[in-house]
């Protein structure tokens, strides 16, 4: 039950709430031993600062709850593939893995020739249908 | 008196507040209408927190401070060459103009190709020897 499928599913209740804030619908978890250490959802709007992207600020609040800065034995599930920003800083975070929803064809960072850490292993393609339909809907709202 | 040089030592005097907290020394200042609205220093250690470079808590005080997320008609003053990820926030931010002191031929974000944004214009080597002698210094004391 606990797959990676389960935990794509709350990444999404986040993406539900960045919606309802009118923010791009965007959301993620960490996990870490099986167990959710962090949440959150895009805020950039609503912040009205461009860092406040869905993962980084679960990369704080994780490293903030597990109490050091390297996310070492973390998955993190990601509704849509990160952007150089984030892809950047889960690099530094040297995370164990990263499992993402949607593809981001033009601003997600393998469309900039980039990769992770070394030690992180990254699936795509995880309930991609629903995180794709929740940015398409949120698009065309805005047309 | 107040040209690159000049917002460049106060990017220098934040670096410099980073040494003396044991972090790695990069400071920056961002600068509008030639007033500095954001100044920070590198916090990773003392936060705990991968994402707390220089770069990244600047564009966040900034946008804070001007009321916009986009830092038009700015110009972010940096010690180092950004990373990816502050590259990322950068480019996201569609600052006007990034100027650096030192390169970072091997984690800066031109090594791995990455532009910022195209109305972004950028400087590096302003204070480059002072700037790169305060990182060397730094990684020479911690041998």
């Amino acid at each position: 039950m606990f797959d990676d499928a389960y935990y794509m599913r709350q990444a999404l209740q986040e993406a539900q709430k960045a919606k309802e804030q009118d923010e791009v619908p965007v959301g993620c978890v960490v996990v870490s031993d099986g167990r959710i250490v962090a949440k959150s959802h895009n805020l950039t709007q609503t912040l009205n600062d461009v860092t406040a992207h869905a993962e980084m600020q679960a990369i704080t609040a994780a490293a903030n709850y597990l109490g050091g800065k390297y996310l070492r034995n973390c998955t993190m599930y990601i509704t849509l593939e990160p952007c150089t920003m984030c892809a950047g800083a889960l690099s530094w975070s040297q995370i164990t893995r990263v499992v993402y929803g949607a593809q981001d064809p033009s601003r997600g960072y393998q469309n900039f020739g980039l990769s992770l850490h070394p030690k992180t292993t990254v699936q795509g393609g995880v309930l991609q249908e629903e995180c794709s339909e929740l940015l398409l809907d949120f698009f065309r709202s805005k047309r």
